[in-house]
């Protein structure tokens, strides 16, 4: 039964009177502060169940409003500081250099050539972000601190938190923080991105700068130094690990990746695209992940030596031995099943979100 | 600045308006058949961009509603048909009959304790469908064969195609057809997902089966038995291998995987979720899907070689031949880096079908 004129005609109506008020609605949202996603969300359940539309439908129609609204609303709230990064021509360096001068900020950039200027650029900063390799963090670290007033707000962008974090408070006697943004140069906003937050002294001077995240639409996550380090080899070093060896393999293995791509899963393209990703990335910052810390290297040994065990036992074909191993981690799974069949959606994930220490920032 | 009250019942007032609208677009759609949604989105184009509303907002409410409406489109189009699932209570062997009967087909199952109904099953069936173990399945084909007419349209599920579709020529004179539906069974629909299809012999006996999965809004992929074996050593063998080592060293090491979450990127949640997905499978089907054929064991060899070699560069913290890998690899995945910066949607994927090669059958 195909579409009839008439029908086709008022599909098209429909259609326009729909654009015509989601525009209505998105300019409504930005003139003023927008409600939260929940509440926009919870208020019309009840119209939602009358009408026969799955919430489904209408979370995707908020969060595209809000997700759209994001740059419009960024002037907002933010009253502007003087802001040094150092290593800020470096690919995160300089998303954080876009977004904190888009919201009117004052962001000026220390490179490694840029000592002679040290003095000027950082002695009179609110606040110091230091965005370099993992390997010259420390060392960084300790030759900035000498510039700093006590008042300056020194932090870090590091994705180990330990070292930086000790490194800071030993060297400087102001407010220091340490920070992970969880995602890379790549992104458009932080919108839906997570930051972990690890304090370090006077947290209240970085106030300011978790509320810059927040009203950009970040997830902020805090814990100490140890636990972030502890999590990160398992969330970060293997995972890379296990991507960067995919890479090497499907490369030297010389497969067709578009081929592949042609009757792949959704998971497989994803892979393939976190993979790509990666080898687009500099390389020198791929090494540093792996071999950060010594519990990095000691865990993806113990992940190599896993594979191997387990692909012995797929060589010598030995079906039982495989299924005792599939057994054995079914069950430290089966105790977590409940929690996994909810979707990956971003509402989701706000709602995951647990603070892990208490601090006293207010994130 | 927080939304006024008359603002608040701005808000509202255009959210009830929408909801409506919204509800009315859902029986349009559903009261004829859907322009496709490529039409849904290029009809509108101007009047979004008049509108300043993003295409990706339009895109969701038309998917959202496409979605919706696929259990109300089920019984239109379809002529019941006599078929019979072999090995029909396993889990993809439900899913296919649930699917099956619900747009109206006869449907019965044949399990491996009912070879006495075989004669009266089989041999009137217009479709036989093998949905058996891997490793069952050539077996099974023999004996499902000596019951069939020269009329019966067979076909496989398995996720392997040299073999199943070999055997079913050699012992079933009609027409035969290698498939191999590129999802598990937990997903409610087949909508967006793709069907490898080998054609065997006398596709035309099958065009109404695969006119099936298209309106249901499955994807098909033809190649050929020995192309999908190619591919399915990496698209699914080692993915699979990667993700049960995973899990293995995972559960080893006793990895808090609730805290991990609280802090993971999107991907890591991602991860952790397609490896509890698997761990909550039938072992020996997982072990299959590993040991199927040889080519997938000595993938799997070469691919745990890879991380030995990789993880012990790691442990000697070898910089320089760590950094040497990534370049190696890097130029073969930069030949390919234009095409990876799309975003992974549905319309992505569906946009990228490509038929591998030339057959008589409609896909």
């Amino acid at each position: 039964m195909p579409l009839k004129s008439s029908d086709s005609d008022r599909l098209k109506k429909t259609d326009q009177r729909l654009i015509a008020l989601l525009s209505d609605r998105i300019s409504l949202l930005a003139a003023s502060e927008q409600p939260s996603l929940d509440e926009q969300l919870a208020d019309v359940a009840p119209l939602l169940a009358q009408a026969g539309i799955p919430e489904s439908v209408w979370a995707g129609v908020v969060n595209s409003c809000y997700t759209t609204l994001i740059p419009k609303s960024k002037t907002i709230h933010v009253s502007p500081r003087k802001i040094a990064i150092v290593g800020g021509c470096g690919r995160m360096g300089r998303l954080f250099k876009e977004q904190l001068s888009l919201v009117g900020n004052n962001v000026s950039v220390l490179e490694h050539n840029d000592w002679k200027y040290a003095d000027k650029l950082l002695s009179q900063a609110e606040l110091v972000l230091v965005s370099v390799p993992i390997e010259h963090t420390v060392d960084v670290i300790k030759r900035v601190a000498k510039y700093l007033a006590p008042t300056t707000a020194l932090c870090d962008i590091t994705s180990i938190k330990v070292q930086p974090t000790q490194a800071m408070l030993e060297h400087h006697c102001g407010p220091v923080m340490g920070l992970h943004p969880m995602f890379g140069p790549n992104i458009k906003s932080f919108f839906g991105q997570k930051v972990v937050v690890c304090p370090g002294r006077n947290d209240d001077s970085f106030q300011w700068f978790l509320d810059f995240f927040k009203s950009q639409g970040a997830e902020l996550v805090a814990c100490t130094p140890e636990e972030h380090d502890r999590m990160m080899v398992i969330i970060q070093a293997t995972q890379h690990f296990c991507r960067f060896s995919l890479g090497v393999f499907l490369a030297e293995a010389k497969i067709d990746i578009e081929q592949s791509l042609t009757m792949s899963t959704p998971n497989y393209r994803q892979e393939i695209d976190i993979v790509k990703r990666l080898f687009s990335q500099n390389p020198h910052l791929s090494v540093d992940i792996m071999l950060a810390t010594e519990e990095r290297c000691n865990a993806i040994s113990f992940l190599a030596d896993t594979y191997s065990r387990l692909a012995k036992l797929v060589a010598m074909k030995d079906r039982d031995a495989l299924t005792q191993e599939f057994e054995n981690s079914q069950s430290f799974f089966e105790e977590k099943i409940n929690t996994f069949l909810q979707p990956l959606n971003l509402i989701a994930i706000q709602r995951d979100f647990q603070p892990q220490m208490h601090t006293n920032i207010s994130i």
